[in-house]
């Protein structure tokens, strides 16, 4: 049996960590079945097995892992075609894509949906959510929280992915692949957090759209947060 | 034989451009050898010959290549290990790390190293340089060419450089390939005008001394412009 061990919120059927989509969307690139074990932040105790604390955790029969890069690789070699990483070259192109992104669009996103988060997540997990982010973030969540300066940094995030997705379907090519999973997991937090805050009719907009529908599918309807 | 034309400016000896030293550094990397063709940017009819009028173009036999990125990928087709690009996913990859430093890395060390592009150049491109360029910044050189904006710019596009470099010696893992030729080029371009804008005892500074001592064994040592 496979079990993805992913993040919950309040309602057990909206799932919006950014690392949790990456994995889902690795299995659907390999035509994997899984059933889906929702924890909430603060459920460490259900996470133990794997010998540490955050989600995504991939139980595959005897193979326990967690770190989305860490399962793509795993995936790979456990089941080789069609491939996440491209190899060693690819894996570390992956991760320095990675470092990349985590300079606007990943902050451009915590910046835009951080209200959405604190909403959606379960109320026993706020007061854990609140500090351990606030630590790392220097400041409250209602300082960095800026709309403006996050749809600013996201306008610049989104630049190169439009210009990559003038020439070609996918980020990874002709077929998506690795980088499009790596990538498309911060969209689907936008998205399944009831947000779209890319330009619908734009080389990402639509690029997102083809994600959703390929992930759809093979895992049926992705549910929303409503927006009240 | 196989030839080089690359940009010179007013010393020959002093090459600077920063997309003729990727080509240079993948030359190195599959141990092949060429003569240089050092060529000044409004020698346009030098060029003639391959079509359009930019540098880097290689010319190998009877093919005539330019665009360092085609170059790549023509290395790869034609003389296949040690591996550049990695295939398609590999290139399509280094394509949009391409983009994503052009948005800091790139910008950073162009108002850095303006001043020494000018003077380094050969006066009769001056004129040509700094209406191309004024055209494209929508500003004078001057104006763009903020030391401290650049300062700030490029210690943030350091930061994930040296994050990934704190982990492997290479940006591509443990031996160098395409995306440490690509991003080496800047440096590369900083190094040749006199300019040594990063920290030298940090990973990427660790890892362009690597780079350095890499592609001196293997074409000779790499000349600097004097420092007036």
């Amino acid at each position: 049996m496979r079990e993805l061990y992913e993040l919950r919120g309040s309602s057990p059927e909206v799932l919006f960590s950014p690392y949790c989509w990456r994995v889902r969307l690795a299995l659907a690139h390999k035509g994997l079945d899984f059933v889906s074990r929702s924890v909430r932040f603060t459920d460490k105790e259900a996470l133990a097995f794997s010998g540490q604390t955050l989600v995504p955790v991939l139980r595959d029969g005897e193979t326990t892992l967690h770190d989305s890069l860490a399962i793509f690789r795993y995936l790979d070699e456990r089941y080789p075609q069609p491939a996440l990483l491209g190899g060693a070259l690819g894996e570390s192109r992956l991760r320095l894509i990675d470092l990349l992104i985590g300079q606007d669009l990943r902050p451009a996103l915590v910046r835009l949906l951080l209200p959405r988060v604190l909403a959606s997540i379960d109320p026993s997990d706020r007061d854990y959510f609140r500090q351990s982010r606030e630590k790392s973030l220097g400041m409250s969540l209602e300082a960095f929280a800026d709309r403006d300066a996050g749809q600013t940094q996201l306008a610049r995030a989104l630049q190169p992915l439009d210009a990559m997705l003038k020439g070609q379907p996918w980020l990874d090519g002709a077929e998506p692949a690795g980088a499009d999973y790596l990538i498309g997991g911060f969209f689907f937090w936008a998205w399944t957090l009831g947000e779209q805050p890319w330009a619908g009719d734009s080389p990402s907009g639509d690029w997102f759209r083809r994600l959703l529908a390929f992930c759809e599918a093979r895992q049926g309807a992705v549910r929303r947060a409503t927006n009240d």
